[in-house]
């Protein structure tokens, strides 16, 4: 069995990253995941994506909201809106759990990796799940008028104020996450995450963004756009505003000096001969992972690919 | 109408605290509390007498436990309990609404009592309530075995553990709350808090306890002990386990040096005649304070006594 790393966002990612923990053994499987989203809010350290994959490995996600964990109450919440406190970011009564444990573990002086594989731990979740980095880096969002920070352009002003441009604050003095051998991973996965916000950040740090550039025949994209469309969250609307036209072929070129293979859903077949002509290696399967099954059936045609099976 | 300064515990002297809120013009009325007890828990701060003090005044407080929030639920200790967190104290998710406001208020450089007066407002209590000090004093019970921190004694320990003396680090570093013009106060009242552990800490402190020895005829103590027991918490307990007589004369030497009148309840009259030989003015009423009815009429008693009606 190869060693498989994938780059994860939220929850296109989570929900691949769950497929393939249904399939390979935990010593095959490593999941970097973005952390551009993090911040710190009401005094604590927030991670989106990393929470969205732990929950999601844990079978405590919230499948109809996407994020959160489920069976959520939200009495705090209620109790600080009615003392004035900052409500626009949805922060469950569980969910504030995780947050206040990270918070804590993290002012003891634990770093975000130890605090991640101790909450898995604490989650009952057994597949290696790490941040992208230890380091800070802060995904800011360039519109038209001004420069938001992620949960400000996501969550506060759900993803209306077109973009123009992206900023990684940080990211300069960031490295990718040294508890991750590169070389002991066959194949490298770029979730169907934003590429934009989700895994730029995390392809863009030093170490990986070499290695990737390296070794593009290990690496294979799994496509965010299926018939033309992003399946979730901001993606076909960003491209528009940069421009792009919504098509797979902007995902690839996108990824184009990082990645050699992509997967490509069935109703996007019309894109094939345009990604052989740029050099891309391409497999067709169903992208939409709306059940567990389908999850399971992604992974399993992925890993059935990529070890000629 | 006089001006008073109450100094003031948890339940008890928020009780009291009620009491004279109700019958007293705001700008006649200071509640100086103790900070003793406040402790930093899973990287928030909290501080129980004043949160007691504010939710009592803000009819919010659970008169059936007699500390924290109405109405209160428990999904996020739930959460942390799951997830291996500590659970020993108690926090509501309304609770935590507070904590989380005041943690931030803080760590965005707000002094304690800023912080105080802010969640008085957003609470709606027109009250003037302030901490005894924003200099930090941490009370610590002195056990046969160990030192333990007042909430480990008082909730991780039931109170358990046989007490051999107090200990308040920081308290002479620190200056009662400059905040609060000892002279304007034509009286003050030692609340029926516990003596060695929620009143001491403030009558110790620097600026108020050379006041006090100075005017002792201003000060006027309510007796904790009803009945030659406590009517709360470990007054009485930890009284035997000094080696005290668990008596209103015992509580009366206590403050021998800082006040000169004791209010008495009627079933410990017997005590009257020793308190008079003490030097103590003596005034006998109600001292219990179950309703309502009963901390407006024990604060009416009270006021009446000290305006001679």
């Amino acid at each position: 069995m190869k060693n498989y790393l994938l780059l994860c966002g939220g929850v296109g990612g989570a929900k691949l990253a769950l497929g393939f923990s249904k399939i390979l053994a935990e010593s095959n499987l490593t999941i970097a995941v973005n952390t551009g989203d993090d911040f710190k809010h009401l005094n604590l350290k927030i991670c989106p994506d990393l929470d969205t994959v732990l929950y999601t490995l844990a079978n405590e996600s919230d499948l109809s909201k996407g994020w959160g964990r489920a069976d959520e109450s939200w009495e705090m919440l209620g109790a600080l809106k009615q003392l004035g406190g900052e409500t626009w970011f949805q922060l469950g009564d569980k969910d504030l759990a995780t947050h206040i444990i990270r918070t804590q573990l993290l002012a003891d002086g634990a770093t975000l990796s130890q605090v991640t594989q101790e909450l898995c731990s604490r989650f009952g979740v057994q597949s290696k799940v790490l941040p992208m980095s230890d380091e800070t880096v802060e995904t800011y969002i360039q519109t038209k008028n001004r420069l938001l920070s992620f949960q400000e352009y996501f969550v506060k002003f759900q993803c209306g104020p077109p973009v123009t441009d992206f900023v990684f604050k940080g990211l300069d003095k960031a490295k990718f996450n040294p508890l991750i051998d590169l070389e002991a991973f066959d194949e490298i996965i770029i979730c169907p995450s934003n590429p934009f916000v989700s895994i730029n950040p995390i392809i863009q740090l030093e170490g990986l963004n070499q290695f990737l550039k390296l070794h593009p025949e290990r690496v294979n994209v799994v496509s965010p756009i299926v018939n033309s469309q992003s399946l979730k969250g901001p993606t076909s609307k960003i491209m528009h505003e940069l421009g792009l036209e919504v098509s797979v072929n902007s995902i690839a070129n996108f990824y184009k000096d990082y990645a050699s293979t992509i997967f490509v859903d069935e109703l996007d077949n019309d894109q094939l001969d345009c990604l052989h002509t740029s050099g891309f290696k391409t497999f067709t399967a169903p992208l939409v992972m709306k059940s567990l099954q389908s999850k399971i059936h992604l992974a399993q045609s992925i890993v059935g690919f990529l070890e000629g099976n």
